[in-house]
């Protein structure tokens, strides 16, 4: 009998079509967001005053799927000041996703998403963690998170030199991923590491057109490549568009070269 | 010719000896409260509140070497309140160690480090890091902390089940401990990891006379095993003494188990 045919290559599926298969309600609004606006820029506003950082937002805010913040470098953070950038996501039709790293154990991690200054629960969609504790810390802030519909990251992979997320590292944060799926939406990385699960989102920091580094350890690569040969979904840019001299130009140009690369990737 | 005779096996040095081979002062420090005050006992105060956190550094300070903090926790920390544990610091003789687990690329990390709602170099003497985003963390943190006179230490292990920090992961992080001692005081680890470089201070978290652990991953062990068998130097121990019910009576039993075993050995 004759051998039989070779499958066809899998078609990667559009963000609207992976954001049916997640099982996490914010793993599906990125998705359906993305598509919705046509982006998956995502900006690191990495400034330091609650000023700059809605400014920011604000003039931005139409470019974004995401908007990454760290809100404790903001010096004048308090309820009324994350109640302003609540407004702003609600208005732009963004979300945030507060860059935490949260690397603690499960007991301490539920304490440090819910409560302080900060009560990052509350107002951030999406967070995210380093799984260097093992998956007690996964289960800590899922714990806090899911009854409130929040979605997570799994940091596997860094974009800085001399990283130690690679290799066993990386590949048992996938284990942890795989089987939280009901919390976490997918991975900070600089490939797609689960190619057999379209539910899961890889967002990707580094990303600079021209590339190049910062002198503190950061390498940067250029859009292109992070979304088509390495599979990535979201850009993760920070200061390459807020340290322009243009910045409405810049973040076009990171947004049109972000989504040309994905359309080029479901292209039939 | 007869061989030569072997070695004598290396004296364990005294706290205070060690602390003249520190290159930084908060090293130096901590080595010269620990042998004044004759404890190893580092306080883990993982309360929500600002009071209970105030209350439990003033009624257990003089037990301690060490107060262990989590900022992030405290729904009613500003300038005033690091003031006030600063006072309870300098009135009971210990220091303030912020277990802040920075883990981001070195440009974020200083900004973490110095700024925000919690300005953490400006009265945490000790803090610390997790190397998983590689050298570049402890580059960013030292350009805030070192002219401040500020230590860190390296999460190396962690004591929580399926941690990470294990095998190479562990190797990496005591290299870049190693490389950077101007900075870097020592460790979080369940062992001495550098018995060549006792300027090093091995500080140890799941620490519970009896054993046993959470229920979200925490693992723990008893002091003499720890500070004994395992070679390390501080034991930092929180919900074990502050959810007993005589909380002094449980600090003295882990104050004075911790010394017998320091005392045990460096007997000669």
């Amino acid at each position: 009998p004759a051998a039989p045919a070779a499958p066809p290559a899998p078609k990667a599926l559009s963000y609207a079509e992976r954001a049916k298969l997640c099982k996490n309600p914010m793993g599906r609004r990125i998705f359906e967001t993305m598509e919705r606006k046509k982006t998956n820029l995502c900006l690191a506003a990495d400034v330091s005053t609650g000023a700059e950082l809605l400014s920011i937002a604000d003039s931005l805010g139409p470019h974004l799927c995401c908007l990454k913040t760290h809100c404790d470098v903001i010096a004048e953070w308090d309820d009324a000041f994350a109640a302003k950038l609540t407004a702003l996501a609600e208005k732009h039709d963004f979300l945030i996703f507060e860059d935490r790293k949260f690397a603690d154990i499960g007991n301490t991690v539920v304490m440090q998403y819910r409560g302080g200054v900060h009560k990052i629960a509350s107002w951030s969609h999406i967070t995210n963690a380093h799984v260097v504790p093992g998956p007690g810390v996964v289960q800590g802030l899922a714990e806090v998170g899911l009854p409130l519909g929040r979605g997570c990251l799994i940091l596997a992979e860094m974009s800085s030199a001399g990283s130690l997320a690679t290799g066993s590292y990386t590949a048992a944060a996938v284990e942890i991923a795989r089987k939280n799926t009901n919390f976490v939406i997918g991975f900070i990385a600089q490939h797609n590491l689960t190619p057999d699960d379209p539910s899961l989102i890889v967002m990707t920091p580094g990303v600079k057109v021209g590339g190049g580094g910062d002198g503190l350890g950061q390498q940067y690569d250029g859009p292109d490549n992070v979304i088509g040969a390495r599979g990535c979904d979201v850009l993760i840019v920070g200061r390459g568009i807020y340290e322009a001299k243009d910045v409405q130009a810049e973040a076009t140009k990171y947004r049109e070269a972000g989504w040309a690369a994905y359309l080029k990737r479901i292209a039939p």
